[in-house]
């Protein structure tokens, strides 16, 4: 029967691979942090890697899996690894790699994930097909924008044709702007325990967003100022008791949504990104279906997962723990593709 | 005599009800959270309870009084247990309870709570009687309105008048809007030691007041943007220590004041609402004398029960650790009511 | 040879002493706390001090060295203490103090403080020599302007000779005002390991900067707001993992253009203050060659340290790990000054 022992924990060396390595080791596995040439420096630092490989480039990450199926190793994937290989490289990995490919499609496209998660009963921004339709202040986000880079507010249907025509992009998202404050939920499905877990919430730093309100108005205006949307870091946050309760059945809808959409589902982390009004709604305008950056500040567990676990039980450790019980059960093929 | 095996501390499930039942099942303690019909995953999934009770409404709290004292529950109130019960209800409780109803007459009344901070000796925002008086941005707050809900600011008495009309409100507070950033103290005072100790500080994370200054002050005005603040969750937060000594006696002035004025006094825990201005100088606009939301940060304790206790102390444990510390000194009358 | 038990850890009783006594504590030192008369209570409450030893004031902090001197204390200087006693005060200082005085004047001159960011190589903000030069927003920071008191914004040079006109102050530095989001890292250089650690980041709690924004543009205008900058407190902060490898970059290049100036250079605690912009460029503005209150979140541990170390490794606990560390090596005159 299969070990632990036998295998080791990898992923790229970003985004949140510091807490991902940090937790699988607490819960014991060997870890490989997969670094760009001469960036080793902070994951040598911080002590989270037994071993460090090389690439010359993140985008060239299946250049080194012959390396981790020889090291038995699983991939952990996060934001960075399928913003630089896209959903067509993910799809051919051959490593081993937690969590299911099942749902890549249904959130790399923006017309299938707001059907999922529409489907799921989330109150969702609305969203205007043509900059003629808009009628409200709306946020246009360009396609492909990472890390919020590129986003912009419009006030309206004219303000919106002069910001686009300056960016020069033809391929955006025109959503509601919605006024409240962001918060981010970080929710955990085992498909073991069958049960989704409140792992946290964050809201994110971004620049400049996150620092112009610090500018008195009148200056603000006397300067032409504009919102920007870049993510620069995560700050930590709890919500209202009172409001857990409906975060989780969200949390529920969106899993058994995703059950029917394409099997097995979503399971691991996952992150539902939205504002809560001054009505105490929850409008969500994204999901992401893995490990957020926003669990970063919880490296040392959250105020919520200090409720249910006696060790501080991080995101990644989270993960790690998911992989160890599946192994022990001699079940890891149900939460880890292409394993044998 | 009295063994803590013999208690199990109950509270209703909401608001801090997490941070309560988590640390008193750390000081040994049996618990029980009481739900509404239907509303139990929040509890079950953090496991912080060992009994679940179901109610169908908080507004019917009373209604299981008899099941809590065949328990030998000692019930721990917190804001929604007072907002859903109010005032009459509390006083009429047959159960255990910890905490003195003594400042309830104080706390709720806003003239009263106004007599009992000032004459604690703390800065207090200047309040306007009438509408015509207001000479100044002023704070309006609607009598009632739970969770910041309902509070608007006004610049001058003409913008009051036109905002307090279409509210169609008559019973409201109009406090001067005093500019500085929000500092939520909160405080533990001990009626067994006669010590007051500083738990921490959160900010509030309120819905839309924290997100507005991440729009550009031109789009603001541009779609006539107004403040509201609907408590939506909490934000960890140190505070500059020179600031630390000053904050000690305003509480120490705070629990001398209120047992002048009502004996036993104050004592648990509390918290002083207020803004530090530029100067330095801390204004008070609200006492909690009870637990508040603040805390949820810090059920792994916080920056500054770190420093004194060797165990994650929330505010939660601290209070459990009160009644432990009570038992064992066959004290548990002088802080609990209807204890025999 | 040298023991630890012969040492005692000694620091002003303000701005990060809660953490350093407690951190020298948790690394089994004695500790003393020097407070001005009659301000015990924070040092006892906390129960940080071994001992607590008054002065009338902290400008006399020298009237104690002799006590000092005879308890074998090592004073661990922090921010309070250089503006207390001054650049003069602190180079006669005959008491160890750990860190160096190497780089006290390229700190303390604001000309030389830049030629040794720029010299590693930093982003700065442009710098205007006089008024007639400013062509952009500034921010104008006045000499001896402690904790961010007396700070101001303006839009352009009519507004800042305005401004500087009813302060009445002759002696400031004009910084052009980067719009960024304010991040402050927090390093440690051990001349014992010769190695380099991010500790962790904050931002700063800023009254009224971080308030204003809250209140809605059109209410701002109405009333002629201006921004100040007190320090009132600190937040916590992660930042985006892909920037990390820059971070350590510019905290290396740091400490060897220090050792270039003046050995042995910089070592110990320190922190670089500045501005992340939407282009994910930090512009620093500032270095603080000791630990800084930003830390104070943090003594539970960092989520950076976390990743490192088994205990709670707060900055303060930090400082006296490598005293310890120095001791048991016998090299404790290469971090202490004044040892013999």
């Amino acid at each position: 029967m299969a070990h632990m022992n036998q295998y080791t924990i990898a992923t790229l060396a970003s985004h949140t691979a510091l807490q991902i390595l940090k937790g699988a080791k607490d819960e014991g596995f060997k870890t490989i942090a997969v670094c760009e040439t001469g960036k080793r420096r902070v994951y040598e630092s911080f002590g989270v890697a037994d071993e460090i490989l090389e690439i010359d480039s993140f985008r060239n990450f299946l250049s080194i899996e012959g390396e981790l199926i020889k090291r038995n190793a699983i991939v952990i994937p996060h934001g960075s690894l399928v913003a630089y290989l896209g959903k067509e490289k993910i799809m051919q990995m051959k490593v081993p790699v937690y969590g299911s490919k099942s749902m890549l499609d249904w959130e790399s496209s923006r017309d299938k994930q707001r059907q999922w998660l529409a489907g799921a009963g989330l109150k969702l921004p609305r969203l205007f097909e043509k900059p003629e339709d808009i009628d409200r202040p709306v946020i246009a986000k360009l396609h492909g924008a990472a890390g919020g880079r590129g986003y912009f507010l419009a006030r309206d249907a004219a303000d919106f044709k002069k910001k686009i025509a300056s960016r020069n992009a033809t391929d955006y998202a025109i959503q509601e702007y919605l006024v409240g404050v962001p918060v981010y939920t970080h929710y955990f499905y085992s498909p073991l325990t069958k049960e989704l877990e409140i792992m946290g919430f964050d809201k994110r730093y971004e620049s400049n967003a996150d620092s112009i309100g610090r500018i008195a108005a009148g200056d603000q205006i006397a300067v032409d100022l504009e919102s920007s949307y870049t993510i620069v870091g995560n700050m930590p946050l709890v919500v209202r008791e009172s409001l857990l309760h409906e975060i989780f059945a969200m949390g529920d809808r969106v899993v058994a949504e995703s059950q029917k959409l394409a099997a097995p589902g979503l399971y691991g982390p996952f992150c539902l990104e939205g504002v809560i009004t001054s009505e105490l709604e929850y409008y969500v305008f994204e999901i992401s279906a893995r490990i957020v950056a926003g669990t970063n500040p919880y490296v040392q567990g959250s105020p919520y997962t200090a409720l249910k676990y006696d060790v501080p039980m991080s995101t990644g450790r989270r993960v790690a723990l998911d992989i160890k019980r599946a192994i022990e059960a001699g079940k890891l093929s149900a939460i880890v593709e292409n394993i044998h």
